[in-house]
């Protein structure tokens, strides 16, 4: 199917900040989109032809959106792979990234099986479904570990630390229910590749060193600041990794680095908050490549436009309210900075709200520390 | 007036493709859009938060968007200055540029009163009410010249060559009302200068050649293929324009390269088509740019990112029908070529459709020649 501008439809599962810049990639482009969220004007709303009200399991939801698409995909692993298999095969509506793949990543145990069984590096991991095989894991793997709940999970939630015999049982409760426990990496850096799948092709964006506090993104720079030796081997292992999904689009994955070499952490089957830079940092943007994929377009150029550096506007107040962000002027008389705002309308504690991006020709080093400083001018 | 993100809403009369891609750049600042349209589904719609469907000159319509409205502006030279003014004394929302600007600038005449006055270098000219003046005028300025209608004109509509005394009477008739006359510039170049005006500051885009055939913009390339003393002169006279005009936003200034120095040709208060490449060609876009300008944040740094060249996506068709662009896979399959679509339901001959953008590390004519063939790769 060829794209006519204005004539191709893509249908979002999600609506939140990750279909919003899908919503701004998608104009110039000629393709419209409809999203659906539980939300009422969610953040993608205001910038698509239109929004579905309606849960990201939910099928009826589902099918709507395949009733007003040419095409189906989704920007939140909360979307159920059952109901887009079976509405995609009840209306002809093609589903990128292939369902499999949502099943896939959506259970960590299963993910981290299938990845070390084609030969991509994984921490050392063991299945545990109760204290006594979490107790046994640990035997083996040592302490401290981290067990996470095999699904749910994101931005380190359903992640529990075990530090030593004494936290098993706690640790345990905490998840309550079907769970891996995984050896604790200790990493040098983490990192990250956003990969793309075409229609016959396949390609990286460039190596980015993501910066995490309280397992929150905080930061990223690109390029990483390790060995080029080790940015070719995250991007061989990105590869690798995109050899085990299936369907078209963009792929997060997020990498540890550790003695000069590099294990698996996590997948995302989208879009992800480590690609944001890409938007002024790259040819092409992540999520203009995701919809390039999705509609099996010719990729486009991932190079890098010159180092760059960017940065979470999260939430900083104690009790969830109205987001109301003072400071923008102040943080935009930095030259270059650009801002991206999600549109939320509330705000609580250590909330994705927006982010800040610079290209630049310093080292990433001092980009940071623009960055940094452009965000702590901003507070709600 | 402080910049919220999500709180502050800016009117726009008009929501072309100017509108449109004025929508795009909105979102990430955290800018709500609303634009006042007579066609239904205007190409801005699908990307703003509303759209108002009114005449550009209708009073109640510009009413009505400054009632939602923290600022207004305008994307087309049809709204109505006196409109303009008294419902921003009405109702309190500022106006940017000042409509003065705008009425300045719809009588060819008087702007160009105005910028000789001014000390701007513009071709010489006269007033034309007759046809008894048209030709003394010639007596001095010599065949051929332009005749201009002072009022509406635009792509070349209303302006009329006389190349000979036996031209003078069809050439009145042609324009039939108030009317100046020109001398003819035989250019070596068109290059155009966007300008911007922040709250206290201004500032220009890199010159760009503009690349015409019969009065319609084809293509763009900046560097303008020129010296560097005839940039800096077309940095000098845009400034000296930007003086003239009061209120803030992007304006865009066309000028004549002739034997080593620049003419005025003429000045749009918005957002223009030469200078579209800025989207990906400069840190800032010029429709960023203007946003900034009409909030009174700080100006986005306009330094060029690359050397790049875009060609407009012009209807080809004998007569006005659906439109239905086919050959989008072709034209990407060029490196780094980005598309830009305006959403325009139907098209004409030589309508502007869309334009593609090509930021390289290549000479400006290879890039020229790259987004020609990209552009020759579609149909309608």
């Amino acid at each position: 199917m060829s794209h006519v501008p204005s004539e191709t439809t893509v249908g979002v599962v999600g609506g939140g900040q990750l279909g919003r810049m899908l919503g701004e990639a998608a104009a110039p482009l000629g393709v419209e989109l409809v999203v659906s969220d539980p939300t009422p004007d969610a953040p993608a709303a205001p910038v698509v032809r239109d929004q579905i009200v309606g849960d990201f399991d939910d099928e009826a939801t589902v099918r709507a959106l395949a009733e007003r698409a040419d095409y189906l995909t989704f920007e939140i692993e909360l979307a159920d792979p059952d109901a887009l298999e079976r509405v995609s095969e009840a209306t002809g509506t093609p589903v990128h990234p292939h369902p499999e793949t949502l099943r896939l990543i959506q259970d960590k145990l299963v993910q981290k099986r299938r990845l070390r069984d084609a030969g991509v590096p994984v921490p050392a991991f063991r299945a545990v479904d109760s204290v006594a095989d979490l107790r046994a894991a640990l035997e083996e793997l040592g302490y401290p570990a981290m067990l996470k709940a095999r699904e749910g999970g994101y931005d380190g939630r359903g992640n529990v630390p075990v530090e030593s015999p004494d936290g098993v049982g706690t640790a345990f409760e905490a998840i309550d229910g079907p769970a891996m426990v995984e050896e604790f990496v200790d990493y040098d850096r983490e990192l990250a590749v956003m990969g793309a799948v075409g229609d016959g092709e396949r390609d990286t964006f460039p190596v980015t060193e993501t910066i995490h506090e309280a397992e929150i993104l905080r930061t990223t720079c690109s390029p990483a600041r390790t060995t080029e030796a080790v940015r070719e081997r995250a991007r061989e292992v990105a590869l690798d990794v995109l050899d085990v999904l299936s369907g078209r689009g963009v792929f997060g994955v997020e990498l540890f680095e550790t003695n000069g070499d590099v294990l698996l952490n996590e997948i995302a089957p989208r879009p992800h908050n480590s690609g944001h830079w890409t938007i002024e940092g790259c040819h092409t943007s992540q999520f203009e490549q995701h919809l390039r994929g999705v509609l099996g377009l010719p990729l486009g150029a991932t190079d890098r436009r010159g180092p760059t550096a960017s940065a979470n506007i999260l939430g900083d107040v104690e009790t969830r309210r109205q987001a109301h962000l003072a400071g923008v002027e102040d943080a935009l008389t930095r030259d270059r900075l650009a801002l991206h705002w999600y549109g939320k309308h509330e705000v609580y504690d250590l909330r994705k709200m927006g982010h800040v991006t610079l290209v630049g020709e310093a080292e990433p080093t001092a980009l940071l520390e623009t960055v940094r400083n452009a965000v702590a001018d901003l507070r709600f």
